[in-house]
């Protein structure tokens, strides 16, 4: 029997997870192998063992998550959540005969619901894969704001802008301009913030590049830009301004901590000091790299130079999926082979790629990426009750090695429960998935 | 409403699949997008478009699988099943460090039964990932043998020899013995297949080489071995022989197609060449190879010099699952970087070498890897109603892209149905799973 809980240091909470193995990911590593973590409003209120944990909590609901690991929500921290609807579209194939008479003419079928719809499938997939925050770039992005929003995901996101017209919003000077109203509209959102996305160099000028940075610095938000994805990219930036893609944002005094770098593949050693000594935020998307034969990024020098390298999915046209566990198990098992060196990238090293860094590169980190007390309760639930997932020696072995985004059981963001034993809660997936099929016969007819 | 049958023309069959996307992997590569599959006894009786098969047959027992995909089973055509036991008791290791402090340790403490146990939960989770056959090295390996037949896979097994005493027969004189009692034991099994297994050439002396193929040859069955897995075992071979491993085992007169070499990571031109012109079978782990950062194998060559390479994913040691879904992904994006050619290893090449490919190596080639009349029926449904596999271009693409074991629904081996909405019929996983705990607690005390 319970002795009776001391009432004066009794608080009441709305959720506590009891039973779990807590993997907190806070600095100290701290793991509770039979923990708890309690949950009240949008924040966590307490994690520990669980008999530490109950003593000090009345809980509304608590759920039991016996032979089930506790962790951080993942963080995809690059993708573009509506090319779900490009799913399988074109494999395999060489990069320009993919973008040119794939993609690119399937985006011109693209409309701000379609934008919207194939952005609810990515968030049905993230949620059901253990992520809880994304960041995107992509067309009619007011359209995903609104779509993360309506699934309850954490997102910062925004529109692509680059020199040519675009199909929302034609001459890039009204590409800023929505961009600000974007940022003015989302400024009080608790999940979704907006960021300024010149889409690369090789199809930003130095104008547009600097007006993108001065519009990120009056509002004081991210820069996120692809930057030098591949060998190719760097030729022509090379061709075009006589140096190195990192240089050329050198030159243009853009290199600093607002600026999230997508890929960063092709990088010489000098371009890895400098993105390093201006503190720039780095995402490696290593599925993306290796299906579109992009090449290798050096990752484990970024991260030995001390930038927190973060872990995205890229697009489904390029990956084919946004489940990031099975990127953790891909990542550390690259940069093994690539390296030759079996000890590269371990996996509490790629769990945090995919977490805190994930928080740091998307300048959230004192809001999520662990679980500590006063942090957003955004939490995930992997159960480990199933043949691939058993025995257990280490749970952070498993969740690189051998779980999967289809282990997630539960998925709490924002304090909010949007998976509970694989249900979604926020999303009607059967409505969902026909409007994907629907588009899916419009673009191939 | 239906027209009545010409009941002369009507055959009972046992087992009627209706409504899915049936990918035959046949010679044509046919495909029937509202397909049908019937069983009758332990074959295929017909494959096609729902009308036709319905038309002619009468089931006992009918199900429909809209919404999702039939494919032949998987073939893992290289793992040590009991491993599984092993899974994740160390990781991101120099080689030396893993195998000699925590391998070899470990596998001191197994016995037979911890050996049947193990391989039960491999047998579990390849049931539950879509794995119809496997190809398995170990000790003890009678309770391999047993423990498939238990849970209704089809294998192919063999006891590893090599030139130091055995904890399981002792000297290897004995091995070969023990070997040949195997095969006599198993001959006439409908699932269980025999071949004699010299682990390496590194740990067998050139006459325990010969004996194994003279045994091999005496009762026609396959020789199994680890073949150039890394570029140090190549340096050993040619400082204790002259010579590489390839052209060492062709010195010998053992270069053949009874021969399957596992990894071949390491090869030379010349290797290539030899193995191609000997028709030796190569049996391809990517993830292993990345994961113990041994290098990568050349598949891409190797395929387009005539041999069918075959997949799996090597023990859970050192991958740390069985999921031949995630091993097919990994490789077809690991030789695409690997070359910077997006279009090398398309999907359709990469279904192959785990289906049709691996049924060349293991010597069923008349027997499995494909849906056809006449074949055993070992046949996977593949549940495509998920948000990670919507919307559907091209089914091919999403499963080597896309989907993982978990989507798996139906498993059927040789026209049993040995899974059933994702639940196993033959094996008990719970009394499974509390044994591989047992051990885990044994191993760490």
């Amino acid at each position: 029997m319970n002795e009776p809980k001391d009432s004066r240091n009794i608080t009441e909470v709305d959720l506590l997870l009891i039973n779990g193995h807590v993997v907190t990911l806070n600095d100290r590593d701290e793991r509770h192998p039979h923990g708890a973590v309690a949950i009240r409003g949008e924040k966590i209120f307490a994690v520990g063992s669980c008999e530490a944990v109950q003593e000090s909590v009345n809980a509304r609901r608590t759920l039991d998550v016996t032979g089930c690991v506790v962790l951080p929500g993942l963080i995809n921290s690059h993708t573009h959540a509506a090319m779900t609807l490009f799913r399988g579209l074109a494999d395999d194939l060489p990069l320009m005969d993919w973008l040119q008479k794939h993609v690119f003419p399937a985006e011109q079928k693209l409309t701000e619901d379609w934008v919207y719809r194939g952005t609810l499938l990515a968030c049905a997939e993230m949620i059901r894969s253990g992520t809880t925050t994304f960041c995107d770039m992509y067309l009619f992005e007011h359209k995903v704001a609104e779509a993360a929003s309506h699934a309850g995901m954490r997102a910062l996101v925004g529109e692509v802008l680059y020199d040519f017209p675009s199909p929302n919003y034609g001459p890039w000077e009204n590409g800023l301009k929505h961009t600000e109203e974007l940022i003015r509209a989302w400024q009080k959102d608790p999940l979704v913030r907006i960021a300024v996305e010149p889409h690369a160099l090789y199809t930003c000028s130095p104008d547009l590049l600097k007006k993108c940075f001065a519009l990120a610095e009056k509002y004081d938000v991210p820069v996120i830009t692809h930057l030098s994805e591949t060998q190719s990219e760097v030729d022509q930036i090379l061709e075009q301004y006589g140096c190195r893609p990192v240089v050329h944002l050198e030159n243009l005094g853009l290199l600093s901590s607002r600026l999230i770098a997508d890929h960063c593949v092709a990088l010489h050693e000098s371009d890895m000091e400098l993105l390093a000594r201006r503190s720039v935020r780095v995402v490696h998307n290593p599925e993306s790299n290796m299906k579109l034969a992009s090449g290798i990024a050096p990752v484990p020098q970024l991260l030995s130079m001390g930038i927190p390298v973060a872990l995205g999915t890229d697009g489904c046209a390029s990956n084919n999926d946004l489940d990031l566990f099975g990127e953790m198990d891909t990542c550390a098992k690259l940069h093994k082979v690539s390296s030759l060196d079996p000890t590269a990238m371990p996996a509490l090293t790629v769990l945090h790629m995919a977490t805190r860094n994930g928080a740091k590169a998307l300048g959230l980190e004192n809001q999520v990426g662990e679980l500590s007390p006063g942090k957003l309760a955004d939490v995930i639930v992997v159960d480990f009750q199933k043949p691939h997932l058993t025995p257990v020696y280490d749970p952070v072995s498993h969740l690189v090695y051998a779980a999967r985004g289809a282990d997630v059981s539960h998925s709490i963001i924002h304090g909010r429960v949007v998976m509970e034993d694989r249900q979604l809660k926020t999303l009607d997936f059967e409505e969902i998935a026909g409007h994907a099929r629907q588009f899916a016969r419009l673009i191939t007819s």
